[in-house]
């Protein structure tokens, strides 16, 4: 039997070849930004797609295109050094990685769309895609960092599916890209609504001994971690100014993962104590609350007795890079004060009236004597 | 009408004042223990039965006598200064802690006990209790660490459950006695079997707005928990040595305390995964794996390569201190195999493969080829 060859709207369906095998229709993966951790996942991803019949080598990225110093163009230095020496120099990202500057291009035969830039663009991202895409694309969300409105969280998981009508699951975890771009080990969870063999599928293409993932059904759960550990960390920050020892930081932390819990919790009913202890929970909130930036700029917070600002102190420590616990401790706190559960959080509570001047770096330690009047276990 | 007294056996009965009030048996407390951590909980302790009228002021604390430098008898110097010189100077413990050399004077009125002596000490000091003590009184144990036989581990809480035929909480948690003494804010947590009402008893007489304390029905988990830790801590200290970062470390820890939950349910059905969301659980775990004499052992394990022992890098960096984890590991390693469970505890069972030199210290990040077989979510 001759291989039969299919081409319908750039969907490409690899026929069975002569031993009557490999009739699955291969999946192609693009990768939705270049920043630092988009370069790691697609070199996760591209050692993947070698080694696994079921999806075509090739994996494309949208770079959002930029005139390097020396005058050539970021997407052609990717393409020519297999490198993505602005965001992430000296790792070599595999030979099947192809950067595109042109969004529409790079997503038009994608069977598989990696979502991976700062989440302040995706709303834009999003619009343009509308229609773009083939119709039965699967998606997955890398981005940490969600708008909390008066109405609830936005997840960025739910604006892909909104917008574009297709399914998409979350990839959280305690992952630093620079140590998962050397291969030191680390672990990642991904989250899903309904669709287990969708799950399964994500978690081949990410997975390597360097870097274990792990499939939950709980993607608001999954998704939130990322986003509230960010309050945590400025509580844990403060503790680090106040030099309050390794004892009080870890009660701190588990304060604020209960905090975290309780939170996601009230806001989906469908969200799992389990997911909590999956990388995307305490992981990373162990690895938010020991570096990272939003536990540097409280620490020097603190430190200060809180008479510069986090907007300055911001500035002069992160060169450009911004932190998020702030905000969302602001978004957090307007929930939580509309709807009457301050007391039953004092840690977010405390971080944002911190955060804003109403109450000293000292608080941290001494809301407690305000029992939690918490609902939950 | 005239206040009622009634001495039996050296049981005293609080009667009834003029006004009628006060019915209620107050409470004696002794603690068993005078070491760093026994004091500090009398320190607590006696802050607390000052305030409360359901507890005698006077806080009895056995001390093991010793001869001081300085020639002068522990005991005295305890009750002339208010403070353990040796074992916490610099500390108040209260007025009403009076130290008492004798065993059996210290709990002959007691009707609630709290143990806090080295694990190893328990059997022997059991024995000399049993008829010794008040039938009704309340015990609670504030000791970590146990040996884990074949047919299972010893908990101390049963110990004295058995040898003395009176019921037994246990109080464990992320509490480094040094900053709880200097009032440091922290956590602890309380495992009780049936009566809740004595747990509540045991939360009031240790709380305060720097140690929050939170009662569970749970003794065997929050127990074990206190044990277990030490073994990932180890892991941990592996993982600082091989400056692996604060990624790897976060997963490790993360499969550590998932490990820590997965063998205690095999133990004991009825331990519940919300334990490990508690002080006792995630909290002293973080403690543990960021301080702690495990951590720091094993730290310099790895930076050897191995080449130096467990036994010989304890005596050189603890000055006498003993590390639990290198015998826990082995214990439980033990009853993994025997019973077929090593591969559901990569890395427990790693922890013990490298302490013996079967492996060398790197494996504690290679292990995860081996994708663990748990049974668990």
């Amino acid at each position: 039997m001759a291989p039969a060859q299919e081409q319908l709207e750039g969907e490409q369906i690899v026929a069975s070849n002569e031993d009557g095998a490999n009739c699955i229709e291969k999946s192609r993966v693009t990768v939705i930004g270049s920043g630092n951790w988009g370069s790691v996942a697609a070199k996760l991803i591209a050692s993947n797609t070698l080694k696994l019949d079921s999806f075509h080598d090739e994996v494309r990225m949208w770079v959002y295109e930029e005139v390097l110093p020396s005058g050539n163009k970021l997407t052609n230095v990717i393409n020519e050094t297999n490198e993505n020496v602005k965001y992430l120099p000296g790792i070599k990202l595999g030979k099947n990685v192809v950067a595109d500057p042109d969004l529409e291009n790079a997503v038009k035969d994608a069977t598989m769309l990696v979502f991976v830039t700062p989440h302040q663009f995706m709303d834009a991202i999003c619009k343009r895609l509308v229609g773009k895409i083939k119709p039965d694309v699967e998606a997955i969300s890398l981005i940490k960092g969600m708008e909390v409105k008066m109405e609830g969280p936005c997840m960025i998981s739910s604006l892909i599916s909104d917008q574009l009508g297709i399914n998409c699951c979350v990839l959280m975890g305690a992952n630093i890209a620079n140590e998962i771009a050397v291969e030191k080990f680390s672990e990642a969870t991904v989250g899903f609504r309904e669709n287990k063999e969708v799950a399964e599928r994500w978690v081949l293409l990410f997975s390597s001994p360097y870097f274990q993932v792990t499939a939950v059904q709980d993607v608001e759960g999954v998704e939130l971690c990322g986003t509230l550990k960010n309050i945590v960390a400025i509580a844990a920050g403060l503790v680090d100014g106040l030099e309050m020892g390794n004892n009080t930081k870890a009660a701190i932390m588990r304060i604020g993962l209960r905090e975290m819990r309780a939170f996601s919790k009230l806001m989906f009913s469908s969200v799992r104590d389990s997911t909590f202890f999956e990388s995307c929970g305490v992981a990373d909130l162990i690895t938010t609350c020991m570096g990272g930036r939003n536990r540097k700029v409280a620490e020097a917070f603190a430190k200060n007795q809180g008479k510069r600002s986090f907007d300055e102190l911001e500035a002069e420590l992160l060169q450009g890079q911004k932190l998020q616990g702030v905000s969302t401790a602001k978004e957090v706190y307007a929930v939580l004060s509309n709807r009457g559960w301050l007391e039953m959080f004092p840690l977010f509570t405390t971080v944002h009236e911190i955060c804003v001047g109403r109450l000293p770096p000292t608080a941290i330690v001494e809301y407690s004597e305000h029992k939690p009047k918490c609902c939950l276990a």
